[in-house]
């Protein structure tokens, strides 16, 4: 029952009208280089908003927001039980891509459609969320809806986020808020039967392998380190090298030994020195102060921290005279999905005949704060050449349709669990 | 005759008054950090400029310039042959110290003085220079004046060179030539019979052993590369490291091969990477794209010209899959001071019982190019912890004096040779 069901949302998703809804959402904020600059709560955020709580109108779908903004769409269940979620976001990266976060949304839409469409009855209601400013771009910490949803961030705070202009979030927030008047406010959180979200790999695996499906085990743990090398400036010309103290020449010989600990077989680790800025910066002066960062990632939580925790060690074991100084600035572990929900992306997938891998996410996304709150999964899509956070980022119609497809089979399963 | 003039001369130069006349100078561009600031051609450098034509005229030395605004001071010689030649540099660094370049200046004239005082007849005569805007600082290149007096640089050419704040050298150059109207004008280059330039080390070496005199023997080579790493930014969460085109890792591996190429055992090759940047410099994207430069100095004409020449190799060899330009910006071979002056020099410090190192100059100055004119050499003072091209530069009388008294006898010596 469940499972032809299933089979007929999968069906009844529309592979030319998806994609015209992508294209239609990529109009707000637009850029000339082909990709798409909306931000948080931006004129062009609300425009995307207003666009989703229209189609919503279209099918009679309640819609609703919160205090951070998340805006969520309902189609309902045979009863009023805790709903079945997808979703993602419609904020992007200032010089972001059509498909980074839209797509969890457009496509979570395009599923609720193809349920609708089809006739399909569900027992628990079925909801698509747009979560608020997961990029982070404009006001800082991204996932900031789905982490405040979650509790793992406090709304107070959010509130007093300022961005480059010197706008307050309590004010972009209001004026999104008042934007979309008709719509009713919900009380956050509130019980989900389970949660599960579509969006581009972001990363060359598929393509690399040419399958259509990742089926997300989880999200790799993620840690930032700043590291600040204190030398002496010298002259280049007289200094004798075995007396200076070069704060550029010790920097490459931690990133080098990092380098050394963080290469792994598998080839598993992610490891990346992102910023590295030396001072004074003159030609003819030996560098007396380098900063770089460390950002490193890894699924596995025993060697996430193992390899994490030696970072600080190693970079004080090659400071070669130089003080150094070594600080976390973030900090997140390993998340690993519910085998419920990956159950039903990776049959929904089977039933489907789509080719498909098994993966962790190396990226962050809303779905790790949801995971938190209920049994929570992805569903991954290739995107070309593994481009994201980028104008160039590109994915086809057919994968998207395909993602969507087992979208909407696995929130008929979800919902009647 | 020659050698009880020499000491005559060198017992002849007072401490108090050279030190005296060094903070005289040091007060025109003198900053609130104790340093100086001093551009070539400012009204700070013709402040000082008409100091030393005061001094002059307290003797009746004759004073000249040339059409690059170099100033002669002149005594004159039993006879009107080829002068022997001392000076340095009024013009500072924009964050410099009070001694780079003016105690070449004002040792030079307390040398004059004491011959003058002393009573000595020298069969040649003997001269004070100011060379123009040796640190080029304010126009490009530096050793300008010193360098078209010597016909390695077109006077043309630094005519045109243009100063950050949009004012052309000529325009600066003729109001400083205009600011001193009673001076004779003179063509370059002209006869010298040879050419010792007093400096403080700007290095640590003296200091460190406790000497007061370094007899200098050359200027070591000095060469600067300017290497650019083409890369691939990518997502730092989902790019694998086996595929990445990591522009800052093969940097730092670049700048490791470099240090292991440039280390000797007697610490004689100086290798510095002063300059390093990395785009686009944000800690979860993979560099694209590094800028670093390489200043690699040797006194050894052999070694220069082989571990120069294999800088673009070591690079090249290390670019781990990026793309890599290794361009050379700047070359100037070893020089090596003649004999002569250099036996003059050693033997005025022994004589005077002072402890010495027989040493070359780490940087560049006047006397690189006056070297290919004349017979020419250098005298080095400690200065502390090796500190120059920085306010806190700073130096002893005692050590000045001592200069100077290797100076005065010097030149008696290269005036009667």
């Amino acid at each position: 029952m469940s499972a032809s069901d299933q089979r007929a949302a999968s069906e009844a998703v529309d592979e030319a009208r998806l994609w015209q809804r992508m294209m239609d959402m990529a109009q707000f904020g637009a850029t000339p280089a082909g990709g798409v600059n909306r931000a948080a709560f931006s004129p062009e955020d609300i425009a995307a908003r207003k666009r989703l709580i229209e189609w919503a109108g279209e099918f009679g779908f309640a819609t609703s927001t919160d205090e951070i903004g998340n805006l969520y769409v309902r189609r309902a269940g045979t009863s009023d039980e805790a709903p079945a979620v997808t979703g993602s976001h419609l904020d992007s990266q200032p010089k972001g891509g059509k498909f980074d976060g839209a797509y969890g949304v457009v496509g979570g839409f395009e599923a609720l459609e193809a349920i609708e469409r089809a006739g399909i009855k569900t027992r628990r209601p079925i909801e698509v969320v747009a979560w608020s400013n997961e990029e982070g771009g404009r006001f800082q910490p991204g996932a900031m809806g789905s982490a405040i949803f979650a509790g793992d961030y406090l709304l107070e705070d959010a509130l007093s986020a300022i961005d480059p202009n010197g706008v307050v979030l309590a004010d972009a927030l209001k004026q999104t808020l008042e934007s979309t008047p008709g719509i009713a406010r919900r009380n956050m959180p509130y019980d989900m039967a389970g949660y599960v979200e579509a969006h581009i790999e972001q990363g060359p695996r598929l393509e690399n392998d040419n399958l259509t499906i990742g089926v997300v085990l989880g999200v790799q743990g993620l840690t930032w380190y700043r590291v600040e090398v204190f030398g002496e400036e010298a002259h280049a010309g007289t200094a004798p090298l075995q007396g200076r103290k070069d704060a550029l020449k010790s920097a490459t010989t931690m990133v080098s030994a990092l380098e050394e600990l963080m290469t792994d077989d598998s080839d598993t680790v992610r490891f990346t020195v992102g910023r590295f800025e030396c001072g004074p910066g003159a030609p003819s002066t030996v560098p007396g102060h380098v900063l770089f960062t460390v950002d490193f990632r890894h699924p596995d939580l025993a060697t996430f921290v193992d390899l994490g925790g030696r970072i600080k060690g190693v970079c004080e074991a090659n400071a070669r005279g130089c003080e150094v100084t070594v600080e976390r600035i973030i900090y997140s572990e390993p998340v690993i999905f519910d085998a419920g929900v990956i159950d039903q992306v990776r049959g929904a997938t089977q039933a489907l005949d789509l080719p498909y891998m098994e993966m962790v996410s190396g990226a962050g996304h809303d779905a790790m704060h949801i995971a938190g709150l209920c049994p929570a999964g992805m569903i991954f899509v290739p995107c070309e050449k593994g481009l994201s956070h980028n104008e160039a980022e590109s994915a086809s119609a057919p994968d998207l349709a395909a993602g969507a497809r087992v979208l909407a089979a696995s929130l008929v399963g979800l919902a009647n669990r």
